[in-house]
């Protein structure tokens, strides 16, 4: 079953319309709430009157910051750390009167509709006292008054770095030294089904059926939020319309089970509108890197520098750790012995940075592949050249990353591939001196990514499967199918493990933490590879009691092996019992009956790298300020393809979100309030269709030692290279080398201006 | 916990409206069913028009009996068996052509909303061939042109007997011999939730969400019904408004199964109305008895002979297994060295006899309990005093019952109490000679009741237990909460074992085959005893694990025992470390994490009988013909009593349904048609709270060596001696021995004038 390409276990329930996602499953006659959000960015809400909206017809009920209990919490989609120096940081409450961007939330309603609700919330009257609003890291590293969270007078949340060898004695040794700045832009996630929950009460627990990535994490942070012992919370994930990461936070759910709470119960729904989640929920962090790197006459790096300022916003959330994880692809994809990486994540008065596909590896990938370009450029070298010069050879380990067995690199034949398809040699040749306004070039981007996110943290998973009276199987997870294919792979690893067919595995899809195996969710590409290795444990216990049983029901004398093939017992090479047979036997039997189960909690130490590139060919428009990309393809080096059709599809959407960041995504802010000025999908410029090339996804399967069925992260990497492949390509065909996305036509008529490629009313100087 | 009176863990949901019912849950837009019924009792359909149903607005299908498969199934809640001979009669299909009883389901239509469905049903037209009606059992006995089922040419469904000694010689060797007939009423269960489902499709599965007892079981025979693998089949079971047997049957849910699958998936509710929950659901069987005994000089029994002639309607359901129940009670309770029994069950056209609250035995103790007396009379013998020659003494054991250990028998004790509190002796005397219009009587009658269904049958039960990060426990089961309070008890009984309080066990109210552990549900006052004993196994596994993990946490040299103890782990004496932290460590600990769960799945192989009795005092107006209740109580051997006050409550609403059953309730039938004549709750004459006087339970609390924590039998057998009590207490004031329930005011004036109690125009004679 591994390696084919099996239909999705969901897809026609998904097209058909009949799969239940939250807002399918609400009760009739549910409370709907709504949010009173700020209308500042920074200050604090000197006071606040809801008696006319308590006073509006079919208005159950109006809380605000005053009501809500009194526990910091954290929100961020990671293990729970029994020490407190490895939890995150709990720097929010339910609701607020210290504003601290705009759109903070400050009271909630609820009432008997929608309408009401929303008429409700203009009842609510607020005076604020306002101070000074930072939307820049750079800026607010030097501190506000008052600061932004508890004393931290410089505003940073957190510093991480690391050193290996010495930078300074390797720069001075190198015969070139390069600078270089870089900046990425903040985007959404933009997940077509917004956030959204239903939350009530059953007995003294609380009930919250929600939207999200990691159920089992949603219910503790609800816990630490209300106060509550965690065992009095339950979450229900149903299907949900994407994440990205945006749903690997614990968003709304606190609030949503408070509110229930104040109402005896009674169900209430809260669901964001688009512009609230562009606002309220996360975005990718805008991080500012400086780059120094000093190379020897060769081109080999002896030392590189990194720096980065990374945006927070106004709340913790994944913050430290996603600047974290940028750091580690600093050290990791290109050898060098002398490695120094700081990264500083700065609070500001503006929408909070959470995870998103790829979590902080984008950003870094963006400098650091531009950087490798501009390196290459200055000491005139093909840049695939002193990529490959300078790629570590072997596995990927280093004093952070520890590998079980020597995991796979396949990095070098990902760049063989995408250089043949997109004529690397030919074209550099080729684009090498151009006149004229339309002018074409090649570019690459490559990237390492690590799946899960051991040793830095837990990893996790769980497992449960039942044998059917028909021989057929019920598999139960903790881990959660997003859209991304997870119930298929799991299913197909079954199947492959227990050597039955996809129709005879039946997984699960809801996800309910009051029966579900614990497992911390989707996120850090880590299911399918730590999962994975639950479902393998729980199949193979679940064949080692099959075959156990079986032994029973064979003549004492048969002493051959037995196997499971195809809903068979196999006694040597023939077929001794049905499985169907012998779950009757173990279901019904009067002498010996015992339904077999197998279920596993497995913590999994163990992790791998995944490899990859892009190579893209754009056609530039100078005076139009426009990028046509003509070719666009990843490689990808992700162990063996679980499911190629799924794998396909997991990079075609990874490359549009690439592209997206690259070319037009950003999310603008109000300089004087940090208020989104774009938080709408008018006015944000997501990829369309229309904007969107032929795509090509290759592969290069090498069977990973480290993953349970020989797979590693594919979820998340193909979003990375995309936005650098397309810079360096506009750099190959204009000379420009942009040190920001997104590469707006604003941004290259600027930039081209500058260049002396065009003249300042659009005209071609050359 | 075991023995306290703690409240229900469901009463808060329940008596606030926030528990959820199959119709709580009902999706938004779902289509409606209604079964379009035959309005003849015997017969064939000749031809059937849809036309026009059809071709009504917001019709979505209709369906015949053309047009469901051809796979004939059984409906009664049993285990499955591998063995053809031990499985139930399969008789049934989802839709007829061949009517054999008056309402039996030719067609279904689904439409928009019910009012359309209602309409649609008007709107089928069916030409009939109609055969002669048959209602009794001793003339379909023998035999019907055509049979009603298969070629069983005397429409005997089963014949069960048994023999122990010579009953012949017996009877020879006695000084007196009595014969007496006896007869009990058929009875509906009245259930305050009527039978109600809706049924959808997930992927290729259909999920069937019902109010049922049995909801594995159920899933079983839709699989069967439909034709399709068992893994197919998704059943869930929410809170249901009593079941009392009748839902220990598969009822509609193979049709609400079928018909989703005929509009493509979408949900379909299908609810009866109480008219059909009388005519098409299940009701208990209304059996005649013949009965003969020897008794020597002393009242000892030298012989006992039963004869049983039960009522099956029109399909098998339970029968062949409730008559045979009967013979057991007969076999069991008075001492006897030569016992024969002979049942009978025969199809006949009307209404499907099936389980109802202790499956059998009231309709045999109504005979035996009244012969019991019968025969004192007749020798001139104190009933009480020759119910205590007669009966078993020491634990109760025979050729077909295999207790594992000796089991606990309280019955002397039982009897003493109530006879005490009904002041027997006295009264006994001081109503002797009665005479005048109202007369006073007390009156006894016993029982026994085999608790599960092993050796007969299967015993198999399933329990999960998890812990959470707070150190409560969440307990999940396949057995299921009815009314009873299994929950509660279910409850205690982790608790206990855990030695934790009520509030840290959650137990999962809801069934759903695809995740909850296998168990074959509620009936047989099984599930106490049984899945009991399951949920001891799996509390003892996980407090095992604990214990285990907890020594990985402690320092090397503990060596002194470790133990649970209100949330903490105990080394000897000390509180080494709190349940909490350990669960904390367990799900997050970096170097030793895997999550505490426990699963059994436990046949169990031994059985208890529970005893009891009932005293009642009567009074008696003779020209109104009326009875009314001066005293009765119950007295209980049921083990220890895991929770008294649910204990108390399980015996007042098993006596109601006693005295229902003694003197008012019967479903009348139409001689010609078989067509119930009073199937509503107005003309159905239920025992209302001004019918019911003040009512007494107490118990006899021995701890049964065989139950998993002292207990056995109490759900069913509260309703078993009530109606013999009365008929006893009714014969004690005015000499006239009733032999058929319920003894309603026309039987009584009736049967008064012929024994010259009063005049033909209801005057009295003495």
């Amino acid at each position: 079953m591994i390696g084919k390409s099996v239909p999705r276990v969901d897809a026609y329930e998904k097209v058909t319309g009949r799969a239940k996602f939250t807002d399918d499953m609400v009760p009739p006659g549910c409370l709907v709430a709504k949010v009173y959000h700020a209308a500042i960015g920074n200050g604090i809400v000197k006071s606040i009157d809801t008696s006319e909206a308590e006073a509006l017809e079919g208005v159950v009920k109006v809380v605000t910051f005053k009501d809500v209990p009194d526990h910091c919490y954290p929100t961020p989609g990671h293990p729970w750390s029994v020490e407190p120096a490895h939890q995150d940081v709990a720097d929010r409450n339910i609701l607020t009167g210290r504003i601290r961007y705009y759109g903070d939330d400050i009271a909630a309603v609820v009432a008997e509709d929608e309408r009401t609700a929303v008429r409700a919330l203009k009842l609510i009257k607020v005076e604020y006292e306002e101070y000074p609003v930072e939307i820049h890291p750079r800026k607010s590293m030097y501190g506000s008054h008052p600061p932004i969270h508890f004393d931290k007078k410089d505003n940073v949340l957190n510093r991480t770095n690391f050193f290996i060898g010495n930078v300074d004695e390797g720069l001075e040794q190198s015969d070139t030294v390069v600078k270089r700045s870089y900046k990425t832009s903040m985007v959404q996630h933009c997940h077509l089904e917004n956030p959204v929950s239903f939350a009530y009460m059953e007995k003294d627990r609380i009930v919250v059926v929600t939207s999200t990535q990691i159920p089992h994490i949603v219910r503790r942070v609800i816990g630490q939020a209300l106060g509550i012992p965690w065992g009095r919370v339950r979450v229900i994930k149903p299907y949900i319309g994407g994440g990205f990461g945006n749903k690997q936070d614990v968003l709304y759910e606190p609030l949503n089970a408070f509110l229930t709470m104040q109402v005896g119960g009674r169900p209430v729904k809260l669901e964001l509108t688009r512009e609230e989640t562009f606002c309220n929920t996360r975005t990718r962090h805008a991080i500012e890197y400086d780059l120094t790197a000093g190379v020897d006459k060769e081109g080999r790096l002896l030392a590189k520098d990194m720096e980065a300022y990374s945006n927070q916003g106004a709340y913790a959330s994944h913050g430290h750790a996603i600047a974290a994880n940028g750091l580690t692809a600093w050290r990791l994809q290109y050898a060098c012995p002398n490695i120094r990486g700081e990264a500083y994540t700065i609070y500001t008065n503006t929408p909070v940075g959470g995870a998103m596909r790829a979590y902080g590896i984008p950003e870094a990938a963006f400098a650091i592949e531009c950087f490798m370009d501009d390196i290459a450029a200055e000491i005139h070298m093909d840049p695939l050249e002193f990529r490959r010069k300078n790629l570590i050879r072997g596995y990927y380990e280093d004093a952070y990353l520890k590998p079980i067995a020597a995991n796979s690199n396949g990095i070098f034949q990902c760049l063989e591939k995408g250089a043949e398809y997109i004529r690397w040699e030919e074209k550099r040749k080729e684009y090498a001196a151009q006149t004229g306004n339309i002018r074409r070039g090649v570019g690459v981007a490559l990237f390492c990514y690590k799946t899960g996110v051991w040793p830095i943290s837990l990893e996790i998973a769980g497992a449960r499967m039942s044998l059917n009276q028909d021989g057929s199987v019920q598999l139960q997870l903790g881990a959660t199918e997003i859209g991304q294919g997870a119930d298929t792979v799991f299913t197909q690893m079954a199947a492959e493990t227990l050597h039955l067919e996809m129709k005879d595995i039946h997984i699960v899809t809801v996800q309910d933490t009051d029966v579900t195996p614990f497992d911390t969710g989707a996120y850090a590409s880590r299911q399918s590879f730590i999962t994975g290795t639950a479902v393998k444990q729980c199949a193979e216990q679940l064949r080692d009691k099959i075959l156990a049983y079986a032994k029973t029901l064979l003549p004492k004398e048969e002493t051959r092996e037995l196997s499971l093939d195809h809903g068979w017992i196999l006694a040597g090479d023939e077929e001794a019992i049905s499985l169907g047979a012998l779950a009757q036997e173990c279901y019904y039997s009067l002498t010996n009956s015992s339904v077999i189960t197998a279920e596993v909690s497995t913590q999994v130490k163990k992790n791998t790298i995944a490899t990859g590139c892009c190579f893209a060919e754009v056609e530039v428009d100078l005076k139009l300020g426009q990028i046509k990309i003509l070719h666009i393809i990843n490689v990808h080096d992700s162990g063996r393809l679980l499911n190629p059709q799924l794998a396909e599809m997991q990079v075609h959407g990874g490359m549009s979100m690439g592209m997206g960041y690259g070319l037009s995504e950003q999310l603008i802010l109000d300089e004087k309030t940090g208020r989104p000025l774009n938080g709408n999908l008018l006015d944000y410029k997501l990829m369309t269709a229309l904007d969107t090339p032929d795509m090509e996804a290759e592969f290069v399967e090498l069977n990973d030692p480290v993953g349970p069925y020989g797979n590693k992260a594919l979820g998340e990497p193909p979003a990375i290279p995309g936005a650098p492949a397309i810079r360096n390509a506009v750099l190959h065909a204009t000379g420009v080398a942009f040190n920001e996305i997104p590469l707006t036509p604003q941004r290259l008529i600027k930039a081209f201006t500058e260049a002396g490629l065009i003249g300042k009313e659009g005209e071609q100087h050359v």
